[in-house]
């Protein structure tokens, strides 16, 4: 099986391992091409990207790599955009803001909440993308049966067995079962958040045994022995995100690589406070104000767009309270390394993992 | 590794398979001797048991086998004892132990909200029980050298990082890690429950970096996919508690055995409902009415003293919505059979496991 597997296959992959399409800078050209030219799947974070920025990004990367790469991107919903709760929000964060000897821009409606999806996947058509990935729900028929008769593959995201019966139902190629491990925002769509937190060691047979796709793994893996145990519960491959993040070619803000490296096991909660969207991080003050807020956090992606600001600002001042410092529950132990070393560590790690465990 | 660690070892077992002692009168001596027969460890869960019925239970279970077995209980804790809270929780209880149509006792204070643990651990030392484990805490230095000085083997529980340093430097033998996955209560000593629902996957290898001693991975293991992955993670061996649940010998009831073996990955929550103490389990009726029961409810082992009497009506009548429904998030791997013929699907799962990620 290793490191043959359906999903090397499936992908035309050396070993089965994709970086996840984190969103928000740290998916760099340099970081997706790299993963890429190592054997596994680089990931451009394309979420909040706009097309023109994910049309230079991709042309980066085929310059870097002449292997297969995905995409991903975020599949809107329908939100409420109540504007009193907007407006309480907007007040709140000029106090911030104001602490933080910030130019406040809090109290302007931004202009957009979101990038626009249909222009998004547009991009990922028109530059015949190997590989697209994408969160939050399911895009329509029309878009699957344009990306498959376009030979891109088409990976979707399961956080139950429901939403990856779902998933295979429409026609996806492979099935990302994220484990409540897992770093950054949850994928759910079907159900609330919190009756979909379902630990990887649990989630990964339970979709393997419903779905005939490949399933990938992801939360909580940050090494060799993550993998074969990801291999052993079922899963095809693993897709894996923290452990990317404090790689040189990572875009991540260096004090946030900092964070990532001297977190412990205990460190992270999930939170709505920085985009309106459960997502798991380091816990930090903007986190522990949210909590205490007592008014409503307006929804995904509207607080998303209230927050940028702050948390742009706060990078700037190296101030990692107000930054969104997303990584998964194992996140302690990232390593600082290049790609290729972590890479060749992963490996070795399969190979040392699988040794240990015969006899 | 397989199937010799360092787990079977310490114990002298066959295989690395412990049977959780799970209280509430499911791990009969049937049970216990069984898994111990087959080579396992059967435990005995005796939390809520008296001396005499522990004494009982331990006599049965050697007269069933001459193989080692444990014990395992409740280290208690300081809890606040508001007669306020308990007054009103008494009289809502009466109120469903009206509609249900039974004998309210509600409006009784319990003799005794808890056994003695001095007592019980007086069993264990005197029965010179093979496998002494314990959750909730840690018992003080003189009643582990005692245990040790009795050839007993000392196994502790942790859900952090934190919780399993603790633990290593009390002397303990071996440590359970209890990921987020697992069924029943939770184990957590150190700090907020919430703050300590780290995943197995991500628990397993940060505790097995840190502590020198066999780790016992728990939470989410099923079959023999979940052994392998937990000796991936670099765990000695597994502790399984909902996976032997609905086995013949389990002394469960047949409608929570029916609950278990026709749950999802989504059915359960964690909840103080039942207890007084994070726990997690199916979700039904009573749970939903605690959700929303709007007041405090009383610290662990009083609501658990206070709710005994309607479960135990609600077992009689077969309502499972009264009843504590303990379970895992891969409680729907679960499969009705024996101890014996569960024994040997495990083990010849670990071969068909180890056999499918080699290559």
């Amino acid at each position: 099986m290793w490191p043959h597997t359906k999903l090397t296959e499936l992908l035309g992959i050396k070993y089965p391992i994709i970086q996840a399409g984190m969103a928000g800078g740290s998916t760099t050209p340099e970081l997706v091409a790299a993963v890429s030219n190592a054997g596994g799947l680089g990931t451009l974070g394309a979420g909040y990207m706009a097309p023109e920025q994910m049309r230079k990004a991709i042309a980066d990367i085929r310059e870097r790599t002449d292997q297969p790469f995905g995409v991903n991107l975020f599949v809107p919903g329908a939100y409420e955009e109540d504007m009193q709760v907007i407006f309480q929000m907007q007040e709140y964060l000029k106090g911030i803001e104001t602490r933080l000897g910030i130019q406040s821009t809090s109290n302007r409606k931004p202009g957009i909440y979101a990038e626009s999806f249909a222009e998004q996947l547009s991009v990922i058509l028109e530059e015949n993308v190997p590989v697209f990935s994408f969160t939050f729900g399911i895009p329509d028929a029309a878009a699957i049966e344009a990306l498959h008769s376009n030979q891109t593959k088409v990976i979707g995201t399961a956080t139950t067995v429901k939403e990856a019966l779902l998933l295979a139902e429409r026609g996806v190629d492979a099935i990302v079962a994220q484990g409540s491990e897992a770093g950054g925002h949850r994928g759910t769509f079907l159900q609330s958040f919190e009756s979909s937190l379902v630990g990887t060691m649990a989630l990964v047979p339970q979709i393997a045994d419903r779905v005939r796709l490949p399933v990938i793994a992801s939360g909580g893996i940050m090494d060799g022995r993550g993998i074969v145990a990801s291999l052993a519960l079922g899963a095809a491959g693993v897709q894996m995100g923290t452990a990317f993040l404090s790689s040189f070619e990572s875009g991540a803000h260096s004090k946030y690589k900092e964070r990532i490296l001297t977190s412990s096991d205990d460190s992270t909660v999930i939170t709505r406070a920085f985009s309106g969207k459960p997502a798991r991080g380091i816990k930090n003050e903007f986190i522990t104000m949210m909590d205490t807020y007592g008014k409503k956090i307006p929804h995904y992606p509207i607080q998303n767009a209230l927050t940028k600001e702050m948390r742009k600002a706060a990078a700037g001042q190296e101030n990692t309270e107000y930054m969104s410092l997303w990584a998964g529950q194992a996140a302690s132990l990232s390593q600082l390394a290049s790609v290729e070393e972590l890479m060749s560590r992963l490996i070795r790690g399969v190979t040392d993992t699988l040794h240990s465990i015969q006899e």
